[in-house]
């Protein structure tokens, strides 16, 4: 069985698909062997120059023409937003798998339709911090008990791709288009880390807030931004404790940190995406003159690290998450574990966001996640 | 003109005011000269041996006895919470000034009668962090606009005194006696820093949470924890941006952490207190790739550090953010600038910690902090 | 132009040098396109699997029929280090070019026999740290004076592979095999980025020891361990300051700590692999109240990160070094600057850690780098 | 019994000496009373002005008045260097105890003579980071075989009070005046931390070098630096292992870092003064995956920090060390474990402190410590 791949894309998420694709089975070992087959992007010149640098077979600047090609078996979607929807129904129609990037769409109700559209296809959404061995490693210790019963959790997600105030409007800052602003961004993939920590997310109250009301406009003028760059949220999770997250596009400095504090009745684990191949682990065992935080880095004890470097401390990189994704996906094709998540248990991730998002704007008051609605 | 100081109490805070007297003239020069006359604590044992220890020239376990005492002219208050309204009543209608240990009092009543019973007299409460020379600089740098504007903050605090679940039931477990839980402890620390960066906060929405809900009797079986030992919150500050609080007394590993990150248009400032000698700035300035996040060592630039040592980076300790306190205390007798936060503006701190668990109460409903009554 | 790669090694290198041959192009863009054609390593099952993995065309257990294969241009030498010698020599000899990992070889004279064999070929030596946007952006930071004059280098490298007191005798602890201990297998590391921070060093003392005189044999009984776990050595550098250098294959904690401080008459910059993506900087500029060291994080500016991932802070990792490498390799076969070090460069580098061995051999005594030979 | 107190300077050491009279008993209990009795700096109207401020009953500007001074029992001794010799002797010699100062002398012929002048008073020299329960906790654990054996210890002190080229040229410049350079200001607080965690040395090797070789003089021109600014050193300790040490004194960035890496059998601590409230201490305990360097905060559990504060992870600063200091002298006095480094013990610190500037005078060459004369 070789899988043959349609690539839709080539922009940050294109090229990381591509070089996942690429690296998976070398990487790994043992998954069914894939041919780069097709891929699309607009305008065709460049679609062609980036097949050939990428190694993809056959390149287009139509999109049904992928899908609808054959020898396609697997399609990437990593277009803007608003084509996600479109995309991924005509795939999961003419009987592809999909692997499409966050958030699922601009609104709810593409989620939802996405979702339900799915069928028996597999489904996998671009939640790669999720791959991060430090991050699985927490999960394992969280399930295990190793830092006790769970009774808080802190989450935040922050960059500064929005931060400058000199940077012009553009239509990620109109709502009909983008959609959410950071929650759709970045505020999704906190919501993926912290409900696989502590299980799904049954209510919040939120505030959101603009570092800038609005943008220069490329004729003049200045444009208003309808989305927001800040999100906060006090969330209840069903387990029976409460959270919160924080959420900026225009926090200065930061670059790629998303992390969170897991505070358990036996010790406390802390991450950061910033420093990703480390895990701070503090645990209330041994003499208490020798207690404190230790810094844990990844190394092959922490899977599938090992199949990436065989020593430890080393480190991984962003690139090698999504090969570690796409590895999973390729596993679930060959009636392995499915990975998560699917598209139904995203449109559970998006909702939360969703949630927020009308919490905000409803003046902080509580809004349940199961009574979001497309 | 020599300051007589009367001190009740000879805890954690007490000796802390303690050395703070001592020290705050030989580190400082300049002030007023202090004799530690009257030393208040019971037993009477144990009061006789901690004025010898600390330089008291007289001891007593009559607190109303220490107040009557003509050559006290200030009162130190360090006692537990529920003395700190009958000891600061009693020693203002004495004439005496007063420097109390926070919070103000066990119910926002109490707060509420002290702040007005202050008349003329110098008032102080210990919210010492407000000390730091490396938090002022913080203030100095937002003021002067060194990271633009505010639009976001974000603060902590975090202990462990409560969180190993072995520890047995106290009255600090009972709301009657204690008040509130961390948010009362440690969480009016957070809101003294977050104010004093971003101005006054309007309303807030809360959550509260246990790590334990109860707690083993010393007589066997289990007592209720009556009060939190997390709570968050979602703030407005009247300077119309959002922040977030998170406060817990039950936090692994955490031992004096109490921080914020203060988001601004230009750039970010990060601090905490349990690297108290370091200052985080961000800021947007320069070729993009020498941008980082600098920590500045405190030093003599950051006054009054350098009336501790003149060598920057060779670090204060706590007990010096109380001798700045007490020195600025008798700077403000001798008729330079008085010192914050007097039981006035204590009052508003406080009133916002109880805003707080009024949410938190009412299932996360917002609470404006000027509907706060006692 | 296609290239045709031939790789001998299928272990934590051979792994490394296949993903980067695999990538290089994809990720850069613009190279010359590369065919994986022949992968060799013992036993023939393994080689055949592993090339299947790896996607070589085709496999087989004889380097020199690898080497005699004219579909191969270029050989990637991953064996062993006493392998490298012959391996290379009959590459030159058939005309390829070669990409050889680090050491050059088990003694001074392999390294001289092998930079005397490469002629005109393209000779690469696997000093992968050097590729580090990290890395050259201190360089390029130095040779543009943003730190001033150099008048002192401090480096270390550290890992704790051999500081397990439990671990067996193998060949690595024999002199006559493994040659060099820390200083062949991690010191030359160091070198590599030391010398082109600082240039050529003249002159060395050192000292050398043992975290374990013996370890325990297989057969029962110990044997001695011939070689160095630890090194250090204070060195002269041409262009006139001194520096020190400190090497432990038996640090433990430190996984793979490389990295250097370098102090300049302007400022100081600190690198630690383990942080690979961050980079220290301190410069006397601006207000003294806001000087510090800067955590800079690495992102588009600094190049190539820009190829792997537009968005800064997200993260390089080990292997995206190797791809760095292979394309400098790449470009140099097309025309372009041939990367360094190659077998001249790298015996330089070599030199230098025997001249620290021979230092610690004589109690310490002034070694001539220039004085070493084979 | 009352411990009369002379102190003879009011700068940087002088302040901390007072400082730390004042507090001893206060802070610790326990230890006999002392009175503050003799100040002596000139000119007179200083020492008059810091007596009244530092609480001292006398003042004045003869300092051999001071040492007859029947009052005086024990001298604190804080000038600059070349004079610790004269009134070390003098004090001694009029049976007063005393407090110096590092280092003991100009010269080794001065440290000589004033071990030699001890007779069976108490002496005590400050090398104060000794007092810090961080490193004393390290010393415990290495003592306790916490991290096995040793066998390889790393020692840097930096700081950057001589890094800015446009510092005129003074009398620390002036190899007569000021002895040694870096070596002397700093460097024996580093020798003083090393020999107390892993004993006596044995034999250097080292190296010497200048940041800037002149100083731009008052009076115009420039002015030669006759002493080290960085210094390094290979050194073997008697028990039977070797260690590096970097010293600087134009380390930019660089405030108080003062520190070491203890490499063992079974783990490695390592520790800087910068952080003096931390220790950091990785072990070959427990599963692979969570081993880590861990963060130690100083508590109660470190001795004496409780003394001081009963809050773990609150911060003891650096005068709290001269207090510690002090309240170890009078322990001393009062019968219990005398404090070291005496005189005595101090002169085998700056014994090495002195051969290390041997060998670099002499091109590296191996010196033996215990060939060092004056």
């Amino acid at each position: 069985m070789t899988i043959g791949i349609g690539l839709i894309g080539t922009g940050f998420m294109g090229k990381a698909h591509a070089l996942a694709w690429r690296n998976a089975n070398a990487v790994m070992g043992g998954l069914p062997p894939v041919r780069l087959v097709h891929l699309c992007d607009t305008p065709l010149d460049k679609a062609c120059a980036m097949a050939e640098q990428l190694g993809f077979e056959a390149a287009g600047d139509d999109w049904q023409a992928l899908i609808a090609d054959p020898a396609v078996d697997v399609v990437s979607i990593t277009t803007p937003n608003a084509l996600h929807r479109p995309m991924a129904e005509a795939a999961l129609s003419a009987g592809k798998h999909v692997w499409c990037e966050k958030p699922l769409g601009v609104t709810l109700a593409d989620a939802e339709a996405m979702a339900a559209a799915s069928g028996d296809r597999l489904t996998l959404v671009g939640y790669n911090y999720l791959r991060n061995p430090a991050f699985t490693h927490a999960c394992r210790l969280v399930a295990e008990g190793r830092i006790g019963r769970l009774f808080h959790l802190r989450g935040w997600v922050d960059e500064d791709y929005q931060a400058d105030e000199a940077l012009p409007w553009t239509w990620r800052c109109r709502a009909s288009e983008a959609g959410l602003g950071a929650l759709g961004d970045i505020g999704v993939h906190l919501i993926s880390l912290l409900t696989a920590l502590g299980g799904p997310i049954d209510s919040v109250v939120a505030e959101m807030g603009a570092a800038y009301a609005t943008r220069p406009l490329p004729e003049g003028g200045d444009g208003a931004v309808e989305n927001e760059d800040v999100a906060s949220a006090l969330v209840r999770f069903s387990a029976g404790f409460h959270g919160t997250l924080t959420i900026s596009r225009a926090a200065w400095g930061r670059k790629g940190s998303l992390g969170f504090e897991a505070h358990g009745s036996r010790g406390m684990i802390v991450y950061d995406q910033e420093r990703m191949n480390e895990l701070q682990l503090y645990t209330n065992d041994g003499p208490k003159a020798e207690q404190g935080f230790r810094t844990i880095l990844t190394g092959p004890e922490h899977v599938p690290y090992g199949a990436f470097c065989p020593a430890p401390g080393h480190g991984l990189g962003f690139n090698d998450l999504k090969t570690i994704e796409a590895a999973q996906f390729l596993a679930g094709l060959a009636g392995g574990k499915r990975p998560g998540p699917d598209f139904a248990q995203a449109l559970e991730i998006e909702r939360v966001a969703h949630a927020i998002a009308r919490s905000a704007q409803a003046d902080g008051a509580r809004v349940m996640v199961a009574d979001t609605r497309g």
